[in-house]
């Protein structure tokens, strides 16, 4: 059993840390973006590795829960606890340093606190690329993406957060350091801790530092929007760009019609590519080597597909200006739907071929259970579909209270029979701890289990995420 | 303590088993490739997994230790148990069938027992690459090449064994089957198990089957052989190539003249690519998209080199026959290695920026030990060489006797110091677990212990790989 962070703890805390580390307003850290818990505890903003560990020590020593807080983007509830005795909130914030950047060895060294955008932009002022991009970039740390196993819309080419980081730096739960913050290619040496603690989602430990993989930047870069007649078409078209243009392809995103009714209706602004808006379009994205244009390439796949009737119609953007324009249709979606507000969102993956009976299946499946309007859209590449379930035109959410456990219930069931993952890039954080329980592997459960007791046996690390707290 | 496979816990296995399933001349399972052990034990190839649950359950049961057994090319000893209690050997030569090539989802998935060059032919017929390959891809086998995380001259572009593989099946230390063979890209639902078994060495599982990602084939690939006049020429070769080529570098390897005085003096034969061979010696390999001709790419590269003083002399492939006999040469160095003899052999990784002072101190140091030869090859994209010290012109591995021991601390203190690994690609096996403790951070190896009795707290799995038997 867990103990509180009481008035005396905090004080012993106070008295060894210094004032900057401590937060008296801690209603930001409290909320998160769907608004479905209020979170919890006191709020310690630790400077240093050194802190980061003196705060854990002194939580395990007292038997305090420690929730490890990054950017506050995580969409599963794994940044706040609800209930359960007050917890110790961690906020990564101020470890916001670039400690190094290798620009010969292509890695950038920094602190868990830094923002992906300030990534980005160091990366890019040494003439590298750090690939991972979300619409949350802006805002969403290091630590958390690395904890959440971050994916985004360049997975598809440069794979998820885990692929990009070499070495990381981790508090363990008894408050000493796992120095592992190594730059090497290669280390055979023992089990993948990193890849153990990415993905993780702070139930094992807090990173405080990692050494990130950069890429070249490709010398070109061109995208475009193409309109096709169905997902199967979507995905014949993917398998022709990959004969065609192999690993040049960055982004490869479907998003069906409701995406852009809902902009239409509620916003951000954005300018359709086409005058009438087909029901499945795919945005490309490719990144080639010099002496290769883009703009060629995705002319010479657009013709190839129309002769095969992949595609119905497309737009290539002709400068950086409307590639952009392109990306923020796709990167506005989510945040139509929040104010459209969705019964249910799933974040769901299933083998790649399976994707189209997926689409067809779900929508029979739900039209048994009531009327809704479904917004599916996503990593296609992936197999990664973001499928939301909205409220019939003219309802709100709230109208659908009684449906909604039978909603994500219909579309885990059919992604679970699938072979597919019901939480292919977001984690499992406290929303999906039951899912995990439901569709989980028992042997893959037990496994879990045996590795959360062997590294944290006191329970303290993010209380009652990924596993229920035993 | 582990008991004994008695000539009783035979019997029982032999009455469960079907007779196909047993090994009577154990002779082939009993040594390795570097002659250092002579194994021990009763050998079973079980049919299927279902026959490998059987026998893991069987030994569980029984407290006998299980050695699994692949291909048995590996360099560490982690494939033989010369000590302790009689154990089973777990041959999985039976299991080698493709199960599924799914060519739209670039996936193919296999027993584990499949040969890596089966692997790369039945993707080569459908038009698919899958890129791991290494000296003994025609007799390692999948499940030994997952287990050790295998490198190979492919990783600068398409990473180890780990970044190709997608889910795995594993018979767990209790008989149960972890059904972890996904197909799936993205998959967030839990610790990374996948990662966590890959690289373990056989000590918390054996992998049964795998998921293998394919690679689209590059349209045209070249290859050229370039002398330089120092590693550093070599690195800064390295960033140039990457400046203009970026991702299109498949490999880039760095020998030493000593590897061709080699080969001159014991074999295999080759046709060295210059009159006169340069002290340095970089093999660069390029995977070009339609559009682009490697021969072009090269030819650029090294103008750009020589006006820079970073090449002396260079030989751009013009035909396959060319580039195979430059990839012959690479490739026969390990055997002409193992003909001359080493005193001391080590898979050693720095970050990259370290290569060039590591090789001059390296040699500096070992001086002072005695009179050596030094064949320093590998793979330089990934900071990995291989540093094998040998005996000088006229003298014997047996006239070292003495220096060895002090020959490898030298070799791995230096490595330590540049917070380098002292098995890049090879992996601990029993040879490197005195290093793994000597050198292996004490939280790490806390970690790494607290893992193995989570997940094997019998310790039957490989006993005494990896982590010394507890």
């Amino acid at each position: 059993m867990l103990n509180a962070a009481t008035v005396d703890f905090e004080a012993s805390l106070r008295a060894a840390l210094p004032a900057a580390a401590f937060r008296d307003d801690t209603a930001p850290y409290m909320s998160e973006p769907r608004g479905r818990w209020a979170g919890q505890g006191m709020v310690v903003a630790p400077g240093s590795t050194q802190e980061v560990a003196q705060v854990v020590k002194a939580c395990a020593d007292a038997g305090v829960g420690i929730v490890p807080y990054s950017g506050g983007t995580g969409l599963v509830g794994g940044q706040l606890m609800p209930d359960g005795p007050l917890p110790v909130v961690l906020s990564l914030e101020r470890m916001n340093k670039i400690r190094a950047i290798h620009q010969m060895e292509n890695v950038l060294v920094c602190d868990a606190g830094v923002i992906l955008a300030d990534v980005q932009s160091a990366a890019e002022d040494v003439d590298r690329l750090f690939p991972l991009s979300l619409a949350s970039e802006g805002s969403a740390r290091i630590g958390g993406l690395l904890a959440t196993n971050a994916g985004g819309v360049n997975v598809l080419r440069y794979g998820n957060a885990r692929a990009l980081c070499l070495g990381l730096e981790v508090v363990r739960p008894d408050g000493t350091i796992w120095h592992g913050l190594t730059r090497l290619r290669k280390d055979n040496t023992g089990y993948d801790l990193r890849n153990l603690m990415i993905g993780a989602e702070g139930t094992l430990g807090v990173i405080t530092a990692a050494a990130l993989k950069l890429m070249p930047r490709p010398a070109r870069t061109g995208a475009a929007m193409m309109a096709v007649p169905s997902p199967a078409a979507a995905l014949a078209l993917l398998a022709m760009a990959g004969e065609r243009i192999g690993e040049g392809i960055s982004a490869f995103e479907l998003m069906h019609r409701q995406g852009m009714d809902f902009l239409a209706e509620v916003g951000p602004e954005v300018k359709p590519p086409f005058a009438e808006a087909p029901e499945w379009t795919v945005l490309i994205e490719l990144g080639l080597p010099a002496g290769l244009a883009p703009e060629d390439a995705l002319e010479d796949l657009f013709a190839a597909a129309f002769e095969d009737e992949l595609v119905t119609d497309g737009v290539i953007a002709q400068n950086v200006a409307q590639r952009q324009a392109f990306w923020h249709i796709r990167e506005s979606i989510p945040e139509a739907n929040r104010l459209i507000g969705s019964v249910s969102s799933h974040d769901i993956s299933v083998p790649l071929g399976a994707i189209p009976e997926f689409i067809a299946t779900g929508q029979q499946r739900l039209a048994e259970v009531g009327d809704f309007r479904i917004n599916c859209f996503g990593h296609l590449g992936d197999g990664n579909l973001h499928y939301n379930v909205f409220p019939a035109q003219g309802r709100s959410r709230a109208d659908y209270e009684a449906e909604r456990p039978r909603v994500k219930e219909v579309v885990h069931d059919l992604v679970h029979e699938m072979q597919g993952s019901v939480s292919a890039e977001h984690g499992i954080g406290r929303l999906k701890v039951g899912d995990l329980e439901r569709y989980g592997d028992p042997v893959k459960l037990a496994m879990l289990r045996a590795i959360k007791q062997a590294l944290d046996p006191q329970g303290i690390m993010n209380p009652g995420a990924v596993l229920r707290q035993g």
